[in-house]
This record gives C-alpha cells, sequence and structure tokens, in this order.
C-alpha cells in the first residue's frame, strides 16, 4: 500500500509529492500517471510550434527515471486511473500498455488528474490529421504530421485564448488557417474590453476570423478535411480543435462531490468530501474570492499553488488555500492581454452595482524611447467602492499592471485605495500617471 | 488678490491648479514661479544628458504661455517666493529680472516649491563647470558647457540613485568619470540587498567607484579641477554634485511646523499647521504608512497625487491621503532596482521584529526566449507575518514585482497572503512560481 498515493504527475501531482518528501523524508510517496511524458510547462506548447522554442524537450522539467533518481519518489507512467473505491481505499489504476487493471491501495490520496481537452460531437477525433493542444505528446504528434504531411491550410476550432495563442504560432510558422467559432466574439468569458482588443488585433494581422459558425459535420476526402457549415464549407489539411478543457474525473464515479462540469470540490486544505482524499490542479474547483463561490479556473500557477498546499496537508499540516481572483494572461501577436477578479458582465450577473471605467496611459514616461500604450478597464461595486477586477491590454508585459490589480482585488481594496496607489516611478519603467491609478481617479469620481 | 495662490509651475504646482480650474472654472488661480521653464519631467534630465532623448524639449509639456492659453491659469515665472506673512495672508516674492518685491495677496495658499540640491561645504557651486542635476536649466547649461569645453573627465559627487542614473548617461556618452561617495556604499538610504545589486553592476561595467571617499577641499587650477581627498586627489574637468535635496522652504521663515530638514508637515488633506495653507510635492513631508509618521520622499509620482489632493481640497472636497509606501525605481544600466516599505535595517530600527528572506526566479518560464533572473527580498514582521517592505533587481522591468509589493504593503497583508497571490501566469510574461510568491513561502515557513 503506498502511504501517499497521487493520481497524476504534472503541476499539483508533483508539488505535493514533493512537498510531502520536504515535510516528511521518510514517506512512501507513489505517483501513477497516465500520459509517457510528466513534469512539462504545457503552456509552453503554442512557442513550440511556432519555432519561437526549439524542441518540445525544452518544455520538460524531469523525466520520470530522473525525477525518481532525484527525489525518491516512484513514479509510474502509462497508468490511467479508471476507478475509485473510497470504502476500500483504493483506486483501480489500468495498465496502459498490457490492459491490466490493479487496485491500488492508499493510505491518503491525491486526485491530480488535470484536465482533457473537449470533444466535439461533429468531428472524429480519432481521424489523422486532427489534434488537441493539450499535452507534450499531442505536440509530438503535431511537429511528426507536419513533417510528413506539410499541410498548407489549418482550421482551429476555438477562439479562446489558447485558439488564440495557436493562431499566432500558426501565423509564425507560414502555416495558412481560419480561426473558426460557434460563438461571436473570441474569448468569450473574458470581458468585453478585452475582446475588442483581440478583435483589433485579428483585424491589424489578417487573421480569417470566422465568428458565429457552427459546424455541422466534418468530412474527411482523402487528406483533405471539408468543415460543412451553414453559410459556406472550409477546407483544411490539418484540424485543431481547441475549444476548452474539462475535468479529468470521470473514474470517480460520482463518488465525490463536484460542480456540474465534474471539477472536483475541495475545502480550504484541498480536501474532498471523502476523507484522506485530497484534489488539484485542473481536475478541481477552487474558491473564486470575488464570486465568493468556487469556480472552474484550470490554470498552472493554482494547480501548482493547490498542489503544493495539498501536499502540505497530507502530512498534517492545516494551511489554507484563500482562493484566486482568476488572473490570467495571454499573448496574441505583440498584444499582452491579462484580467483578474470579474468582468463587469460577469459582476453585474453576481448581483454587485457594478461599473467600469477605462483608462489609457504609456506605460513609461511618453519621452522616453518605446513608449507604448496601455489600457486598462477596473471594474468596481459602485455603492462600496470596492474594486471587483481589471484587464490590460498592451504591446508590453500586462502582468506589470494586471498584478497589482491582482492584488487590490484580493486585498478587497477600493478604487479610493487604488487612486492613491503608490506604484514605481522612473521614466524607463512606468509613468508619472500609472494607468490603474488614472482609471481609479475616474470611477472614484476625483 | 489670488483667490487660490500657487507658488511653484512643476508636478505637484500644475496639478494643484488644474484641479481647481476643473471643480471650479470660475476660480482665480495664479501660479508663481522660480524658474523659466515649467511643467517638466525633471526625472528625464538623466536620458537627454545621455543622449536617449534627442533633446531637453522633449521632457516639457507647456511653457508658460501655452499653459496658460490651454488652462486660462496665470502662469508668472522668474518669481521667487522670498516671505511668507500669513497674519496678512501675503507672500512676499522676488522678480528676478528687477529684483523687486511684491506682496502678493491670497486667498488659498499653495506651497508648491519643491526641493532644492544639497549644497556642499567644500565646493563653491558658482564656478564653471561645477552642476547640479535638478532642472532643465541645469541640463542646459550642462550640454552648453559640454559643447563648447569638451571636457575629457567628471567627477560625480554622490552615489545615490542619481548619482547612479548620471554615471550610466556619461557611460553612454563616452565621457570618462569617478563616482565619488562619502559614504562606504552606494545608494546608501536602500535596503543593504540593493546595494549589492548595485555594487555587482559597478564592478561589471567597471565604473571607477571611491566610496568612503571625504573630499577636503576642491581647487580650480586653470579648466581644471582637483579634488582633495585623504587618500589620493582626483582631476576632473567637469564636477557633478548630486548629494541629494532638501526642501525649498527657506522662505517660510519657520511660520509653518515642519520635519527638521524644512519639510512641511501636512494633515492628510494636504493642510499645514496654519489655515489656508497648504502644501504639496518635494517641499513637503508625506505620511510613510508603514513608519506610521512622516518622511521625506520626494518623488515624482507623489507630487502629482498630492498636488492634484490639495487643489480639490483646495476648493471644498474633503480628499484624504492615505500615504506612501516609499515605492521607488531606477535604471542603472541593465539592472532595473525597485524597492518599497522597509528595508531590513529601517524595519529593525523602526522597532518591529523584521526577518528578510531572499529569492531568485525568472522572470518568465526559463524556456521562454529572453527569460532573465529576477531576484527579490522581502521584509516582515515574524510575530505577525506583516509584509513590511520588498526590493527587486532584476534585468527585466522591476516595477512588475515591486509594484505588486507595494499594494501588498499598503494593504497590510502578511507574507501568508503573498504566497497565495494569484499572479498572471504565462510563458512569456511571467513564471509559474514568481519571484515574490517563493520567497514569501519560505518567510511563512510553507
Amino acid at each position: 500500500m503506498a502511504e501517499f498515493l497521487i493520481i497524476g504527475a504534472d503541476a499539483a501531482g508533483l508539488s505535493a509529492a514533493l512537498q510531502i518528501k520536504r515535510k516528511r523524508s521518510a514517506a512512501e510517496v507513489k505517483v501513477v500517471a497516465k500520459g509517457r511524458i510528466i513534469s512539462y510547462g504545457a503552456c509552453g506548447i503554442p512557442y513550440v510550434l511556432s519555432g519561437e522554442i526549439a524542441s518540445p524537450d525544452k518544455l520538460v522539467n524531469f523525466t520520470s527515471k530522473g525525477f525518481q533518481e532525484k527525489t525518491g519518489i516512484v513514479v509510474e507512467t502509462g497508468r490511467e486511473a479508471v476507478g475509485l473505491d473510497p470504502e476500500r481505499r483504493e483506486v483501480e489504476v489500468k495498465d496502459l500498455d498490457s490492459g491490466v487493471i490493479r487496485h491500488e491501495p492508499y493510505g491518503r490520496l491525491l486526485i491530480a488528474t488535470g484536465a482533457e481537452p473537449k470533444r466535439l460531437p461533429f468531428l472524429d477525433h480519432s481521424l489523422e490529421g486532427v489534434f488537441n493542444l493539450h499535452t507534450v505528446e499531442d505536440l509530438n504528434r503535431i511537429m511528426a504530421f507536419i513533417a510528413a504531411k506539410e499541410p498548407r491550410r489549418a482550421a482551429v476550432i476555438g477562439a479562446g485564448n489558447i485558439g488564440l495563442e495557436l493562431a499566432e504560432s500558426l501565423s509564425r510558422r507560414g502555416l495558412a488557417y481560419s480561426l473558426v467559432d460557434v460563438l461571436d466574439s473570441p474569448i468569450a468569458t473574458w470581458p468585453v474590453f478585452s475582446q475588442k482588443a483581440v478583435l483589433a488585433k485579428i483585424k491589424d494581422k489578417g487573421v480569417d476570423f470566422r465568428p458565429g459558425t457552427a459546424i455541422a459535420s466534418i468530412e474527411k476526402r482523402g487528406e483533405e478535411f471539408i468543415l460543412h457549415a451553414e453559410k459556406e464549407d472550409l477546407r483544411a489539411d490539418i484540424i485543431f480543435s481547441v475549444t476548452g478543457t474539462k475535468p479529468s474525473t470521470g473514474f470517480c464515479g460520482g463518488k465525490l462531490e463536484t460542480l456540474p462540469n465534474g471539477a472536483i470540490l475541495t475545502d480550504s486544505r484541498a480536501r474532498t468530501s471523502v476523507p484522506d482524499i485530497f484534489a488539484a490542479g485542473d481536475c478541481a474547483a477552487v474558491l473564486h474570492r470575488v464570486l465568493g463561490r468556487p469556480a472552474y479556473i484550470p490554470l498552472g500557477s493554482t494547480a501548482n499553488k493547490v498542489g503544493r498546499l495539498a501536499g502540505m496537508n497530507m502530512v498534517g499540516a492545516e494551511v489554507e488555500f484563500p482562493g484566486v481572483v482568476g488572473t490570467q494572461i495571454f499573448k496574441f501577436f505583440d498584444l499582452s492581454l491579462a484580467r483578474t477578479g470579474l468582468g463587469l458582465e460577469e459582476a453585474l450577473q453576481a448581483g454587485f452595482q457594478a461599473e467600469a471605467v477605462s483608462s489609457r496611459a504609456n506605460d513609461r514616461s511618453g519621452y522616453y524611447p518605446g513608449a507604448a500604450q496601455v489600457e486598462v478597464e477596473i471594474v468596481f461595486d459602485r455603492p462600496s467602492g470596492r474594486l471587483l477586477g481589471a484587464a490590460a491590454a498592451s504591446r508590453v508585459n500586462a502582468a506589470q499592471f494586471i498584478d497589482p490589480a491582482a492584488m487590490a482585488v484580493s486585498a478587497g481594496l477600493t478604487v479610493r485605495d487604488l487612486a492613491w496607489f503608490d506604484a514605481a516611478y522612473a521614466p524607463p519603467y512606468a509613468p508619472v500617471w500609472n494607468a490603474l491609478v488614472s482609471a481609479a481617479f475616474q470611477a472614484a469620481r476625483f
């Protein structure tokens, strides 16, 4: 029996395993993982595809052998969890080579199985030339396919942030593509402010974006795909399906409390509804501090943090995770897009008397070489003045603006507090009037 | 009589004047200023000297004529305040052309006279070839001197952040120099963490830095200066005296409460100890939120904010300034140095049971092109865990790390809060483990 059994060997699983070993070096920790490649930076996949990063290997921190040698933690790959029996304290694990199912007993269990791509009902995902962009194994298959078949035209289905990162990658590779989404806007879960910035960049870059396109069926004729949509057909030699992910929790068989989408609910210590079973990472929900309820926001940063916390708590610490504020950032060509907290639409839906104010400013003194415009929007509750969220769009790294906003949202600060924010100022780095501060002045009606 | 009289036409004075006009368009606002050039970005001066910014004109937002035409606010330049009579509600103002002193009556007065360079007892500042780096007028004189005399060797006296910015500028110009300071370290008011980073860069760049050098006297022989110090003499064709500033408040004649250095004390509404007299900018003290007492931290960002607040309050608003946390940033070659709150030494002096923890991390994912190391130090109070301050040093913009820290310090957050900080993450912009978060994990003993 594994004293500590961990299912999943990426951000959350390995963070937890390392914490357990750090806190209790004699602990017997076993990690089982479905994939053959563990411990990689999945968020880097688009930049390998673009050619900016030379090889998929660069994304991988450890092989399972290397990890085991360095840490003393057993990692078994090619093993998929297929069932959970909390009564007997066992996980059913299938050896993907032999097909044999074993029962793995545990003392304490961490579910860190991550997420899996949503499947499109009109697409046979097993066809050659149809890809997700989720794992390094996906990436290797894509690179091999491109090398062998030299596709001339791609269809990217899904204009979320991964679809947009992929679009940029394909542009850099010089591979023609259409970007298709059934919804009317790209990044539909983001604030309208951010959507507008993306739409402007899509136009600027001449991306063949087809919003509001419902695909009825996809047909393969020889090597070519024909995507049948209402208005017209689209042709492609390669299809990328990037319409989001869902928690990989089917094997739990309804034995744990989850959100409707299957994301495992936990308390602030990463404990599930069943004793001695913890969950962390993209398979789990996290508390959204502004909404005050669990939300599904799968992100590598959260997976690492909650994984670490789960590891600490599995060996008896009582550390609490206060939740997230939904901070996200991504790159789309020379546009840096970031958000934190709630957008205006979300805030109104959540019952706040929300208002939004936007502001433009330089990222540094206007007279300093390279000065670039930054646009921010802040969302706040009018009666209390509480800052509920912010979004930023700029040519420079938007983290500079969204991280302090994320801190302010986390701390429950008001737009008055933000107006007097003592931000760094020097001509090469920041302007006298930070865009966040300018927006806050408007919001506070100063 | 000016309903609103403002002494000083830079960040604080003009921000206040504009606010008064915005809130009450019929208000009679008069601004008098000692300098001929108003409304300029003094912090940009080193970058004109270096050649990065083409002309001193780029730093100037408005001429006094242009400002007056645009805003309807009267600005009189070449007028120095030389006396204050609160009983009669008058300021004595000297016309620097004619030498005539006039009495300017006021309804409400804002003192925004800024700061002036400290003078060195061993240096005749009136000698040709001796310069401060404080105003655009200084800059113009320096540029003219360099063009006419083609100095081959400079002495920079003072290794504070301005001295270091100047050193970089001279390196870029290809003008040889020695950087001299009486103290043993550069940026002596900064944390030792930051000093070490500067010392390493000084070595790396081969700067002739001479710490602990007390100059006894400076002699001019022909066009050359000889700086007599204890160990050896130094020779230079041009001298820059950049040993800090003091508030320009001599004309107040002790009629207002001040710090020992002359910085005017105000309440949270920018009101001085005398009714209807306000003060803002580099002539005034501000509340340091961590120290809980007034401090002298002259910065353009604060001057703009408090100037704006003073303007609002002079027309009857009741807006309060919560104070600063001492956020600062500057550039020294390819090093970006920033700080906020207290350094370890300051925190111990202030009576906190302070500890410091440092951490290194990449600024973005290690596999993403251009990744650079960021080093941060956080200072916290051990019993409460309260974050007291932070410092950052990196090749990339350190504002990305110090601004969220500044927000956390302002909000009174703890290192536990910082450990779970929901910072932005994407390979091109930020790493999974933000350096601040890593430091906070150590500090929190997670």
